[in-house]
This record gives structure tokens, C-alpha cells and sequence, in this order.
């Protein structure tokens, strides 16, 4: 509308998840609330029907992703994947899982190509996906390997409205993890945030957290060993890349308020050290964010919630969180 | 004043901590918010020189804790132990050392004796303590003995306005907790919570949340088999207990506000699974409460703060919620 023209991301793609979980739903959900919520155009890729069986609102088919933008402003846009016949929410089938994956699929192919701004995932069920053959840890890795590159280098980071924490190692039992820690995979996650944090959060100098594996980050040695052995060497070497980097904390109070001023992200050991905090403080609204990867991608931190689907009760928070943060990153990494 | 008598519990009995840490500052800001704070009369049991050096208010020493009530409102009642000489706040030495376990010994006495009706702890240094000969793992156990009981037995607890947590396993390097963790020591732990909640904070049928210790509570053994062949059967054996327990649960999703409403204590496998939410959520009102023993006892759950000494910059907050919890214990004991 302005005589100035700027540059303005493509609409997002998003994948609606296993149909028969709460993500058609708050998809729709955001849609509605696009105006209000000031969230960046976007369209569904998924099943109609899906849609249909939980929401009543205007759906537009599109032929093609370029008309996304102007079907927005009336209809949540949507590219129909292979007809997956009758979903009945809460109740997943296989035809559904083929549908979230075609759904994704199809979303980082638009997104790879410029037809879309960024990746926005639905939750998926990976047990319904391992049931059709798919053989990934989980979507990020898919998406990876569909950019050209390791899925090491794909860093996952939970960002919520208080916090940004990054897990160096993910899905472990707990008693693994003291084993597959190492200073090379500290080293390799802390640099992918860090580049991820300018180039996608508009963060100059980004100002990393390490947490301590032990309690008390280990009280010197005299609570293991982690903190010696092969914390502070990491961050020696992220010192010396220029990386403003500080640690090992002791985990459990660097999450309070005034801690948190101290970072811009928390590189935490494992799992828990990582999503407690981040769902104790931002559990409606937190976003699983990939770092790493040529594309925009993000999704709400959350499950297919199978046992809410169809009931009019899930929160599009998360949702909304992630179109709004993949339309952020998308513009920034346009203007950069 | 009422013409109805209530039996109120004695004084509480504070000991300083070590007195060239931050104990005596907060201990002489509780006692200047009395009466805004409503909290209940105490003693402190340390050395007078120590708080002149950090505070000019009134403090009135006693020849027996009989007289702390009628002192109570007109200054800082005191227990003068053996003069450790000069102390300078911020600079620990050994006769600081003996001052504060004295100040602990005779706080844990007096209480045992009734002349006390709770025991406040404040922060002491172990290392300081360990050079003047201290051969216990911290006060908890000291307290313990002194009591007559196993220190297995003594249970830490740590209380905020927000979330209560009991850590399983306490000060271990995370690579020993799978090996440590037992059904019989997630029981043990339980057992006394459960009671502790009934006598001393008047819960009359404690719901206990148990925290998975692996990512998702495990996924049905996928990722670590702790909650199958541990987790599992403590659970079923507190159940025939009577107990009202649920979990394992995912410990990532339960200390959202909504999911906090759903049990009164959180029973956390170990040290940062209980004290990252704690502190996060309660950081500068968390008290540390040991549960089982035959006295009531509460700490402010923060340590000396030697850097902060002597700066009037020490928030008394942890140290008020921990007096207003020892009265409110003591009160329901005398009441039960």
C-alpha cells in the first residue's frame, strides 16, 4: 500500500500434522485470529475434509501457493495432498499418517523453492509414521536430509516469550547422556545457535548460557567430573571463536527472572534441563524452532493431543507462536 | 489477649549461619518486618558483634529463651554463643565457623527441649564447617542425629509459594543417579512426604506426583527403563499404601500453573529435576524444610552469599517464608 517497496517473505507453509490430531484445528483456529494476532499470511497444506470435520470457517483450495497471499485476507488458503478418505478426529489412521506426510513433504519442497516463506509443522504421531515407513527420528531430520544437510548441524531450540533453551543432547535416557556428552557436540551446538541468533533473531552479539551437567555445575569437580572434563573446554573454544558464551551455570538457578537478563539462550545437557524450565514458564506458548537450516522452520512445542481432537478445546497459542516467529525469521533472513 | 486460650508454639529458634554470610542481615530484616509480614516471634542464636556490623537496629540478648516472647517487640532477641571475635562480613574464618555450629547446636537443643518451638537455619559454609572438623554431608544430617534418627529418614523439601519438591537423590553427579535410584528409596521418601504433609501442613490426603527420570517419562521404556522397573513398582506399592500417588509423569509438562494444581508435593528423581522449577518459579521465596524429623525445621533455601555480605543488598524473603513456614508447621503440630 505504501509507494516504498519492501521486501516482504512469501506466505508460510503449513503442514497441518496427522489429521486426526488437534492441528487442524488450531490452524483454523489461527487463522481466525490472523488479524488481531498480527500474524504473517500463511496457508495450510493437508486434507479439507480434516478441516471440515473440526471448523465450520471459509477453506480455499488453491492450485497454486502464489495465491496464497491474496486468498488470506478471506479463506485459510489450502493445497489439498492426496484425498486420505474419512479422518475422524482422535482417532488416527494410516491414511492419515500418509497425509501429514505428504503434508510435510510438500511444505518444505514449496519452502526449498521459494514458493513459500518458511516451514510452520503440525504435530505429527511418529509411532503413525513409523507405521508407513518412515524412517527418521522425527520430522526435523526429515526436513534435514531434504535440505542437503546433517541432521547434526540441525539444531533443535525451544523459545518461548521468556526464554530460549537449546538441548545438546535430546531424546536420551538420562543415564546415556553423561556418555554421549562431549565437547565436540557442545562446541558444534553452541555455533549453530549462535549464527542462528543473528541471522534469524536480529541479535547482534548473542550472549549463550552453558548449563552445568551435575548439580551445582558440579561444585568444582567434586560433583562429577562433566564440568572439568569437557564443559570448560568447550567453552574455551567458543571463547576463542569470539563466541560470548559464560559457564557452566548450576542449572537450577539460572532460570529465575533475573537470570535470565544474563543470555540470550541456554545451551542445557539434556533434555529435561532444557524443557523443564522452558514449559514451566512458557507452556502455551512455546515453539520448537530448527537452527541450522537453509529454510525457515518452526512448530508448536506440542503433541498431536489425540484425546482433545474434535472437542473445540485445544489452544492455538503455540501455533500462533510459531507462524509468528517462522514469519519473523523469514523476514529478517530476507532483509539480512 | 483473648479471653480464649489457644496454645501457640514457643519462639522460634533462628541460628545465624555463618556470620560473616548474608544470615545476619536477613535474619535482622525479618525481624524489622514482623509485624508488615506477620511473622511469628523468634530468637536468633549467634554472636551480637556480628549483627552490629551489618545492622544498628536494637537486638536484646537473653539469659534464657524463656524471655524471647516479652522481647520479641521491641528488638532482636539473641542467644549470644562463645564470642568468635571480630567477624567482617564477607571474609569467613574459622572461629566464624564455630560460631555457627554452635548457633545450629544449641538452636537444635533448645528445640528438642521445648524452649524452642522450631528450629530456622541459616546459611552455613561447608567447606568452612569441614575445616573446623564438621564430618556430616550438611546440617540436614547433623540435625538428624542430633534428633535420634537415620538421616534416610530426614527428607529434604523444597516449599515456595508455587510448587513443593522433594529431590530422591540430592548432591550426586547425574551419571550416579540411575545407578542410585531404588523403588525402596522412592518409597522411603515418599512415605515420610506423605506423612509430613498430613502433621505438619495440614494436607489431609497428600497428592504426590512422581517425576519420570528419563525424557517423557521414558515413552513405555523406549527411552530408558528406569520407569518400568523402578518408577513403576515404588508406585504400585505406595498405592496399597493408601498413598494418593500418580506418575510416572513426563517431567517437562508437570510444573506448568495448570498441572501444579493437580498434586501438593512433586517428588523429583533428582537434584535439578526438583530445584530448576522450584527456582524458576520461586526464586526468592523458596524455603528448604526437612520432613520426618521429630522437630519442625526450615531454612531459607539460599546459601552464604559471602560476595554480598555486609553490602545491605541481601533479600530477606527466603529467610521470612522460612520462619512464617517453621511457625505454621509448629502451630499445626501443637494443634494436631
Amino acid at each position: 500500500m505504501s509507494g516504498l517497496a519492501t521486501a516482504v517473505p512469501a506466505p508460510l507453509a503449513v503442514s497441518i500434522g496427522d489429521p486426526a490430531g488437534i492441528g487442524p484445528e488450531i490452524l483454523a483456529k489461527a487463522w481466525e485470529a490472523r488479524d488481531a494476532a498480527g500474524l504473517p499470511p500463511f496457508f495450510a497444506i493437508g486434507d479439507a475434509r480434516a478441516l471440515a470435520a473440526v471448523w465450520g470457517g471459509p477453506v480455499e483450495v488453491l492450485s497454486s501457493p502464489g495465491d496464497a497471499a491474496a486468498a488470506f485476507a478471506r479463506a485459510l488458503p489450502l493445497i489439498q495432498v492426496d484425498d486420505p478418505g474419512e479422518i475422524v478426529p482422535g482417532d488416527p489412521n494410516l491414511a492419515g499418517a500418509r497425509c501429514a506426510l505428504d503434508s510435510l513433504e510438500i511444505a518444505v519442497g514449496l519452502t526449498r523453492t521459494g514458493m513459500a516463506g518458511g516451514v510452520v509443522t503440525g504435530p505429527v504421531s511418529k509411532a503413525q509414521l513409523y507405521a508407513i515407513g518412515f524412517d527418521y527420528p522425527g520430522q526435523t531430520e526429515f526436513i534435514a536430509e531434504r535440505c542437503g544437510i546433517s541432521a547434526a548441524n540441525a539444531v533443535m531450540m525451544l523459545a518461548g516469550p521468556s526464554l530460549r533453551t537449546v538441548p545438546v543432547t535430546v531424546h536420551l535416557p538420562l543415564a546415556e547422556v553423561p556418555r554421549v556428552l562431549t565437547a565436540e557436540l557442545i562446541i558444534a551446538k553452541a555455533r549453530v545457535a549462535a549464527r542462528a541468533l543473528v541471522r534469524d533473531y536480529g541479535i547482534a552479539n548473542p550472549r549463550l548460557a552453558i548449563a552445568g551437567l551435575n548439580p551445582h555445575a558440579g561444585e568444582s569437580g567434586t560433583l562429577g567430573r562433566e564440568e572439568v572434563d569437557i564443559l570448560r573446554p568447550a567453552i574455551e573454544q567458543l571463547l576463542a571463536d569470539g563466541i560470548a558464551v559464560t559457564g557452566p551455570l548450576a542449572a537450577d538457578t539460572m532460570f529465575h527472572a533475573a537470570a535470565r537478563e544474563r543470555y540470550d539462550v541456554a545451551l542445557c545437557m539434556y533434555h529435561d534441563q532444557a524443557l523443564i524450565p522452558l514449559k514451566t514458564l512458557d507452556f502455551e506458548d512455546g515453539v520448537n524452532v530448527t537452527l541450522g537450516l537453509p529454510i525457515v522452520r518452526t512448530s508448536p512445542d506440542h503433541g498431536t493431543a489425540f484425546g482433545l481432537a474434535g472437542r473445540n478445546l485445544a489452544s492455538p497459542r503455540a501455533m500462533m507462536a510459531a507462524i509468528r516467529m517462522a514469519g519473523d525469521c523469514a523476514a529478517r533472513r530476507l532483509a539480512g
